[in-house]
Formats: structure tokens, C-alpha cells, sequence
């Protein structure tokens, strides 16, 4: 086998070699560390099962959009690619469709953790990855998958990862996390997310029935909003009693507000009525950030914001094959006026932990460095989505840290759907800060001694201290 | 003669000697590629007549906004330059004048391929432009320009120029592409653009009247929208008929829609009736976008469009010397909302090729890259304008590239009306993405041979495949 | 005493061992070269009282909210840091604060020029800064305190100031300035600066008391909107008379209005009647951005225009601390629409001088550099306030440098309240000034001896060009 750029102990880490040498010193300071992973999206269910992985195109293609993405880009429709849950062609057609598009990665942040988990965790010759061999490709990789090593508990292990929260629906029954729990040959934690996006946007499909269900499991008889809060704030203890840390909103844009209690009962109820208009969801959803923020500050669940995505850009994808397939699409946000009427009320609260979110890098030191530079709740949250990638990962430390030095941003954060992938994510992030503590200390504005303290604490410290892990 | 950085061979490439060594041998790979040119701003008639240039300034200096704006921000009016078509002064006082700004250059775009043509087309000491010899260097580059060698023919072969895209009216006859087309002695292709701007801007100055001629001419005898539409169809494909391969658009936002007929109807006699709002004629031009999509998936012609610059910012420059004269200034554009009336209908549709151009550096990461990585129709334009600039082109590569990979990019784009100027650009675009691929390369982040098969892919592939060549 | 990163000759300069050799011999032309301020926040009376400074902690961090910010986001009460003007600690516990928290620090800007700080001026070991030796270090730093040499005179002195331009208010009588002028004894130039933002901003407390008391000082007995521009013309003239340069402008956006009298007048007695609505007051600031203008057209004083901060973000620290206690927070700008009406009109005004700073980085590349690129009045301001840091300063250079040039921009603005750390800014500025130099000529881009002009023309001639010093 060809040595592998996925195996290269300088994978990128800068090329001066002074700095180089720096940066590899910093890396090694925390290679053996676990993995926290307080925010993605892996199956809970998937690792108490211990079910085996399926084909290579449906572990690794199928469902991540950052994979489809960029083929579909190139010209393979979706229903080529089985997104969505359609079935028009089968598992080893989806494979070659991939095999073409290889090259088509190269450069891209997803292209990088594709490749080590292809060389690092299934043991491929990447230079194998051609359309003319995909059938082999599929063939070895689905024997691999057989093999019992293969299968999540192992490789929970294997990857070294302590902590994995997952994201979960308010009215989750979370048996698989208490079942995690309960298993004394598990040793990870495996904890639940509370994210109420559809029980706090109006526009949700089904947006009543689902509140219906939610004030009925867990109202306690209460109506209104009333009993909508007050069940909210019962499945955030029913997380909690799970293991729960953070409650995570995606929301359009950072808006919050707060209302009149006439006004926001007003809100509630045009949306049960499906009668509410663009401008009625927004405040409403604005609203319940404020009030989201309110039960986190009683609570102690982190509070973690994901705002500016566009949703389903394109509608007739949407129509065919669902949300989550690559067309969401990122637009300009505003968090200083945003998020002032939250903070106003909760920013100096006690032990509130707020961690904001963008994918609007302008926002990094415009607003989110010296929002966290303040106030003691805030966190800068890591590069999120389009910006897992080495180059915006150093555009994001060079934007933050001047104003808000490294003790107020988030930890690393993987986000991911895609399991396999998480010790190349966290590998990188370690490479990057690494290379970034390097520079510094190249261009004397930290000592080595201290790039030492701060990269473990970067990589250990601040997802245990920002998650309260 | 003092050797000249303009001829150094690692100009533009990276410091570190291990990343410039990979440059180097990248450079190298592309050395002898042909030009193309696919967006610009040339004047076909002066290739098809082979016109001698006329004295220094005038070539270099008068028609040229990113030469003159700069001596003028130092204090002198255009007035004394000689810009749009005043002649207060001779040509030789503009020659002063520029000689005496030149020091201003330095660090600038324009201040590169400015010293890159005169060493490197003219043969010129660089040394040499001061205040004290610009009266001897106005002879010295005027004895030059007499010289046969330094014809526009004899330069378009020199400079090893394959294609070269001029930018035309819709009702221009196309008389000189076509005499170029069938001159036998003519080795390259000079291919007309369509840009209906004026035509579809309410604003314009003589818009019915353009309108007017535009429906005589090509309207087949319709009226009112139908024959306007019919005849901009038809130009279209006298356009086609004469080579060109796309149809730009300088518009004020990305904004696209899809209206109603009735309501089109009703906003199109408004524009003819000259009383149309300024929103009227923001909703005339939205919509008349997405009639050129629909027009550009029917003819394949690619669709380029370059919004964001509010035109003629300073009044009375605009009324004493006209436009394009160094005060077209960037705004802030929102091309994920703005774009998707378009792209929900035609953003999947077989051959469509739409190429979005920015001055609002932002949209990039946040918007661009994400909607080139999914709609196969959408390619992310190369920097333009203020953005034709070694840094900016670097943090474009930095800002797309782990988003969409190298295949969604356009290739590289001159857009100049400086026809000398055009090999010193595409060498710097060249070494730009030399330098940002051998970083890649020193970071093991893509192979050497990768970068070899990558740099042939930026220089030549893409720009053929997106602009169908 | 170990030896401290502040004290390296390399520190801030380019790690690659080339470009930083060139960095370091362009760094050595200046470092003789005198400090030039022309705006910054010292009090003149400090210096014309050689008032010797008080403890460290009410030296280094109660006043200055870059450093109380940053403790405050770590979970230290304001009441904690004496911020405000508040006593409910002593001034020792503010310092055990200030050291607990001092690690923090690493990376920021602000933690940057402390430890030069402390190494070069007060010559502490920074490794001794730690939370168990707070009580001996602010007992040691007390004893250098009360040393003569560390008077401001002295310091002045020994900092090698030539020029400190103060802001005050327009009804300051600018007797420390005059003191300070007539004394022969010492030998720098105290500069005023009109900074009216109290009597423009209609929503400033007791603004109807201000531009009364303005009207009786210097209204030469005229009543309404003329009294008041003649007043304000008036105190202009005062300050000139008393060495100012420039007048400088907070507001909250960049917008500029020209309005008929009339609507002036009525927004003028709106605005002390104190029914200005916030549309009102937006539109009063418009207008006196170009009445100012104006007058500095006609009077000479340089303009400069500070926009886009969202004041005192957090309330509750507002009502109890004041303003300027760590939480103002930048927005988005847009420069190109709301500067144009004052630009139609100033823009080519002879002599004027217009200096734009921006909180919001996107403007660098896309607004401010084709506005200085064109306009012979504007000038590129200094990256403002977050962005006094190294990485930062270089995104500026390189987002505006390949449009505009050097000659465009202003020079270095320390604009600090800290007196101490105007060495490490200056210091700080000039090194990076070299290194994005040094990278330059790294490249190719400039010569050698082309930077060593340049880094003379930015560190000296720039702002005695720019501020007419």
C-alpha cells in the first residue's frame, strides 16, 4: 500500500519548519486525549444495539448531505444517490456514483475526513478510490463492515470517545440512553440533547398536533401557554434525569424577544390555529428563545443557538426527498441587536451558559468575540457546518482570540451524523489549534510553556467547563 | 537595465522555500497554456482592423477607471487625465501625471500588471517611471507602440491568446466578430457577449427607445411584453450565430422573480412609459432575470451575473465624465434569498450553466460556496474586480475551496479593457493558484500529483467546461 | 529574571527566517521615530499637572474596559473592578482580580500591550504575575509608581511622544492644552479634539441643557438652528486656536443626510423639545454629519467618523456602572449608501480631509478602500478598537491595500485611555506595518528598497499628511 496523506504526521500542521516543529510538539501533548463530543447528531439506539453498519453507500453516503452534496453538484440527481429514503437504484449504483465524484473532494473539508476514515478506520489504499475499482471498493469495505470489530461498541471504543451527546425530540422516550446507562459494559456516556425546534416554530408540519401531544404527555393538566411552558419544562427534567447538558435551537436568525404575556398567549394561540403569518412566527419563536433561556438559567441545561441557515432552499428537492439533503443555505445574521433582549435579562445570570452559534463568519469578531468578552454566559461556539475545515477553523481562532483570548469559546464541536468520522473531525480540530499555538508562539505572543497549558485546554478543559460535562 | 521584480521568477509565490518550490513546479506545469478569456472588454473592431495604439496615455491611462481613480484620490482631476472623452489636456500631461502617481501603485492590483506590462510587453526599465523622465518615456513607449510588433493582431498571437470574449449590445451587427470569423489570416476566436443590460433597467437613459429599436429590429412584428421578448430570443440567437457563448449581467442585486404575467405586463409598460418606480424597476429587473434563465436553458447560452455595485457614486464625476470612471462602489448583497425564485425552477434544469459573480467578499463562504456544492447549474465566479488582486485571490481559493472543492469555480476571469494587460493577469492568477495549491500540498492535504492534474483543471479544463468553449 | 517574550527582537514578525530578516531591518528604519497620536482618550490636565499616577489597579484596570471586560466574562462583578467610579472593593482586591485572571490574556491584543507594559515600563518579570503574588506585585508596582521617573512627563518623554491629540468636549475650555502650550519646559505637542457627539445625538441625557448652554457660550446672541451651527462653528474655531486638527464623530451609523432648512429646524426643536422620535434622531445625526462636513470644508479641521458600535448593550451594567464599562458591541455598517450624500457634495472638496474608521471588517475591502481608491478627501482609518491586534491589523492591510494602495490610509490611531501602553501600541503597529511589508517583498510585489520607504511614509509621514500635524 501507498503511503497515505492520511497518515502523514505533519498532516496540516504549517510548513515553516520551525513552526511546524512547534506544532507538532502541541499535538503530541494531547494525542491520547478522549473525545468530548457534546453536539451531534448519531443514533443512541444504533450504539445500544450494537447493529452492525450496513453497506459501504448507506453508512457513508446516503444520509450525509455533505457527501451527496457536492455529486449531486456535479450532475447525479438525488434519487440516484437513495437521499431521502428513496430506493430508485441500489446501494452499489449509489457506490459508483461516489467513486466518480472522488476527486471532486479534493481540498474540501469533507474530502479530508472521508479520506483518513477510508485509511485510518477501515485500513483502504486511498489511492484505490477510482470510478474503475469501485466495485472491489464496495466489495472489501462491505466485508470489513461484516467483521464484529466493525461495530459501533468496538469502535466507541477503539476512537476513544468518553463523552457523545446526541440530538434528540422533546417527547423522546430516551430508552436508549437509559439503557446506555444502565449497561455495565458500556463505558462511554451517551447523553440526550433537548432540542424543541418543531414544538417553537409555527410553520413545523403538524406544529399543533405536536404541541397537543407534548401539553398532554407532560402539561400536567395545564392548558395554554401555560401548560405548553410547563411541559417544556418537564421534558427538560425528564433530559435531564437522562443525562442531559445542553438544549440546542436552530432557529432562522438570532432574534429574541421579550413579551407581554398577552402577546405571547396571543402568539400561541394563532399558532395552534395555524392562523399565524410570517411575521406572528418569528416573534413567537423570538419569544420562546427568551423563555428557552429563562428555563436554562433554573434548569442549568447549556443553552447552544444555531441560527442563519435557509432551510430547504430548493423546493422541489424539499417536495421529493425531505429536509436535511444539502440545500440548506446560509445567510447574513445579525446577534448584537439579536440576542440583546435575552441577554439584557439573563446574560450576567449565574451559572448560564449560552453558546452562539454561525455561519456567518463576519459575526466572529464583529460580534460574537466581544459578546463572549463580556458577558460571563456567552461562549463562542466552534466553526459550525461549512466551516469544519482547517482554513476557516484559523480564520475563526484568528478572528475570536484577540478579543476574546481562548478561554470563551466552546471546545471543539463535531456535529456530525456520520460516526466513522468523528476521530478524523477531532484529530483535525487538534491539528488546527495546534497549528494556530504554533504561530504564536513562532511570532513570541504566547511562550511554548503556555501553548502547552492551552492546548489541553482547548481540547479537554473547555468542553467539560462550557458543557458542564 | 536593473533586473526587475516583474521578471523574478518566483514573483507572487509563497515565501517558505518547500511551499515555493512546489509552486514553482506548478507554475511550470502551466507555463505554456493559451489564454482564455472568456469575460472582458475589448474592442473586437480593434483586433479585426489591427488599429496601432495610440500615444501612452491614452492606451494606458484615459480609458482605464482602475488607473486613473487612484491619481485622482491623490488630488488630480480627471479633467487632467483626459477621462471620459475631455480633452482639457494633451495626452502628454496625463502621461506626467501618471508618471508622478506611479509610487501609489505599489502593493496595488493595478500596480502589478501596470509594472508587469511595461517590463514585460514594452520592454521598459521599471526603474525608470519617475516625474523627472516621464517626458522621455512618453517617447520612448510612443517610438514602441509605432512598431508594427506592437499590433493588436501581432500582440493577440504573442500573447498566446486562444479565445477572448468581447462584451457587445444586443442590437450591436457584430460586423467585426464576423470579419474575424472569416479571416482566414486570424488564428484566434473573438466571441461576442450578450449584455441586454440597458435594456432590461427601467433606469437606463432612452429606455423605450432602446426598447423600441430592440422590438423593430427583432420583434418579428409582436407587441408589448411578447415582442420584447421574443426579440431579446432572437438576439440571443443572432448572438449564438456569431459564437458567443454567454450573456452577462450587470445588475443592482441577485435579486431574481417569478411573476405573473399580468403583473410583468404591467411593469413593463410602466418601464416604457417611464413611470416606473425605483421598485418597480428593482421588480422589472428581478423578473427579467429570471426570463434570461429560462432563455439561457433554452439556448445555452451560460448566464453570468455581477451584482452589488452602486454605479456612479459621486454625482457630479458621473455628470461632467459619464460612467465607468473609478466610482462604482460595492455593497452588501444577499444572494441566497435573492437568487432562489430562479434557482427553484431552474437551478437543476440539463446544461444550464450560471456563473455568480461577487464584490461583497462575504458571500463566498457564507453563500456562494454553499450554493455551488449543491445546484449543479450554479459556478462560483473568480474574484472580480477590486478583488483581481493577489491576497483577495488567495482568500477566495481559502473562503470556496472547502465548501465546494475546485470543480464548482469558474476559472480565472481578466474583465479588463486593458488588452496589454491581459498576460500579466492570467500569469498572476496562475502562480495565485500555484501558491494556494502547493500550500495544500506542504499541509498533505491533497497529493503533488493531485496539484499537477488540479492546476490544468483550474487553468484550462474549467474554464472551458463552464463557459463551454 | 527570566527573559520575557516582550523583550524578543523577533516578536510579532513573520516566522519564516527570510521575510522576517526583511521584517526586522524595516523594523529598525522607524524605531527611532517619534510617537505621533493624533487621537487618542489621555487627559491633558494628567500631563499638564504631571499628576502622579495613582495604584496599579486603578492605573491598569478599573478605567479600561479592554482589560475589565475580559475578567468581568470570567464571572467578576464590574463592583468587583471599581469600574465606574464604583468603591465598594479597595483597590488591592481589584489587582488580585486582575492577576487571577491575567492568563486569560494570552492571545488578545489587549493582553499584548499589558505585558510590554509591565516588561518595558515598569520592568517586571511578567512570569512573577500570578494570582499568589498579586500583594507583592502591586507593591512592587506601587513603589516604581511613586518614583519621579514614572511621572507623565517624564514618560512623555521618555516614550518619545511628539504629538498626543486628546478628545474633549466642545465647551472644554482647553486650559491644560493652553497651559501646556505657553510652557516652555516641556517639549511635546497636547493637541484638542472637538468631539460634539453630545450636542448632535438628540437622545443624549440633557441634551436641551448642552445645546442650550452651547447657544449662551458661543451663539453670539442667534437663536434656533442658526445659533446652533453658529456655535458650533465658533467652538471649532476656539479649538483651532488652541492646536486641534480634527473633529471626531461616534455615532451609530454612517448615514449622512443634506436636508431643506425647514426640515432641519423642525427636527432641531423637535430634538431639544425632546419629542424627537429614535427616526428623528437618526436623521438630526444625518444632517449634522454633513453640517459638519461642511464646516470642516470650510475651516479645516480633519474629519474623522467612528460608527457602528451598539453603546452600552447591556442595561443593567449601564444603569449602574455607566458608559464605556465593556459592552459596547459592533453592528454591520454600510458605508457606501449612508456616506454618498456627504460625499456628492465634500468628496472633492479641496483640502478636506475624511477619515472612516469601521468596527465591521467587511467594509474594509468591500466600502472603505474603493471610497479612498477614488475620493481625494477620504481616508482609510487605522483598524479601530477590537482590532488594535496583530492578526487583525494585517486582514486590514491586506483587504485594503491591493485597491488603495498605502498613500490611502492614515496611519496608526493608538485611540487609548491608557497612557502607559503607547509605546507597546505604536511598537506593536510598526511591527506588523513591516511584516505585511516584508511579505511583499518576499513576493515580489514591492522591492526592498521600496519598503523602507513605505514603512517610513505609514509610521511617519501618513499622519502628518492625513491629520495635518
Amino acid at each position: 500500500m501507498s503511503k497515505s496523506i492520511a497518515t502523514d504526521p505533519d498532516r496540516l500542521l504549517p510548513a515553516e519548519p520551525a513552526v511546524r516543529q512547534v506544532a507538532r510538539e502541541l499535538v503530541e501533548v494531547v494525542e491520547g486525549f478522549p473525545i468530548l463530543s457534546p453536539h451531534g447528531h448519531i443514533d443512541a439506539a444504533m450504539i445500544r444495539d450494537n447493529t452492525p453498519f450496513p453497506d459501504p453507500a448507506t453508512l457513508l453516503v446516503s444520509p450525509d448531505h455533505y457527501v451527496t452534496r457536492l455529486i449531486h453538484a456535479s450532475g447525479v440527481g438525488l434519487d440516484q444517490l437513495r437521499v431521502g429514503g428513496t430506493t430508485d437504484v441500489d446501494a452499489r449504483t449509489v457506490w459508483r456514483h461516489f467513486c466518480r465524484a472522488w476527486p471532486l473532494f479534493d481540498g474540501t473539508a469533507s474530502g479530508y475526513w472521508l479520506r483518513s476514515e477510508f485509511v485510518n478506520v477501515f485500513g483502504l489504499d486511498d489511492s484505490k478510490i477510482t470510478e474503475a475499482n469501485a466495485d472491489a471498493l464496495f466489495d472489501d469495505l462491505q466485508a470489513t463492515l461484516e467483521d464484529p470489530r466493525f461495530r459501533p461498541r468496538q469502535l466507541f471504543s477503539d476512537f476513544n470517545i468518553e463523552v457523545l451527546a446526541t440530538t434528540d425530540d422533546p417527547l423522546d422516550d430516551l430508552a436508549a440512553h437509559a439503557a446506555l446507562r444502565q449497561d455495565a459494559a458500556f463505558g462511554g456516556r451517551v447523553l440526550p440533547t433537548f432540542r424543541p425546534d418543531a414544538y417553537l416554530n409555527a410553520f413545523t408540519p403538524d406544529f399543533a398536533d405536536r404541541v397537543e401531544r407534548l401539553v398532554a404527555t407532560a402539561g400536567e393538566g395545564r392548558e395554554g401557554l401555560d401548560g405548553y411552558l410547563l411541559a417544556l419544562e418537564n421534558r427538560r427534567q425528564f433530559f435531564i434525569q437522562h443525562g442531559a447538558v445542553s438544549a440546542d435551537h436552530g432557529v432562522r436568525t438570532p432574534l429574541t424577544l421579550k413579551l407581554e404575556r398577552r402577546e405571547a398567549e396571543e402568539l400561541f394561540d394563532k399558532a395552534r390555529r395555524g392562523t399565524a403569518t410570517a411575521q406572528d412566527r418569528d416573534r413567537f419563536e423570538a419569544y420562546m428563545m427568551y423563555e428557552m433561556a429563562r428555563m436554562s438559567v433554573a434548569d442549568g441545561l447549556v443553552m447552544t443557538i444555531h441560527p442563519g441557515s435557509f432551510r430547504n432552499h430548493h423546493g422541489p428537492s424539499f417536495d421529493r426527498f425531505g429536509a436535511d439533503t444539502g440545500h440548506d443555505i446560509p445567510v447574513a445574521v445579525n446577534y448584537t441587536e439579536g440576542i440583546r433582549p435575552l441577554l439584557e435579562d439573563f446574560g450576567t445570570a449565574k451559572d448560564f451558559h449560552l453558546v452562539l452559534f454561525t455561519l456567518d463568519e463576519t459575526v466572529f469578531s464583529r460580534e460574537l468575540a466581544p459578546l463572549a468578552g463580556f458577558y460571563p454566559s456567552v461562549y463562542i461556539g466552534a466553526p459550525w457546518w461549512f466551516l469544519d475545515a482547517p482554513d476557516a477553523m484559523l480564520r475563526f481562532r484568528s478572528a475570536v482570540t484577540e478579543t476574546a483570548g481562548f478561554s470563551r469559546s466552546s471546545g471543539f464541536i463535531d456535529d456530525t451524523r456520520a460516526f466513522c468520522s468523528i476521530p478524523a473531525r477531532h484529530d483535525a480540530s487538534r491539528r488546527v489549534e495546534a497549528s494556530f499555538l504554533a504561530r504564536l508562539v513562532a511570532e513570541r505572543r504566547i511562550t511554548l510553556e503556555r501553548a502547552r497549558e492551552l492546548i489541553v485546554d482547548i481540547v479537554d478543559a473547555a468542553p467539560r467547563r462550557v458543557f458542564k460535562l
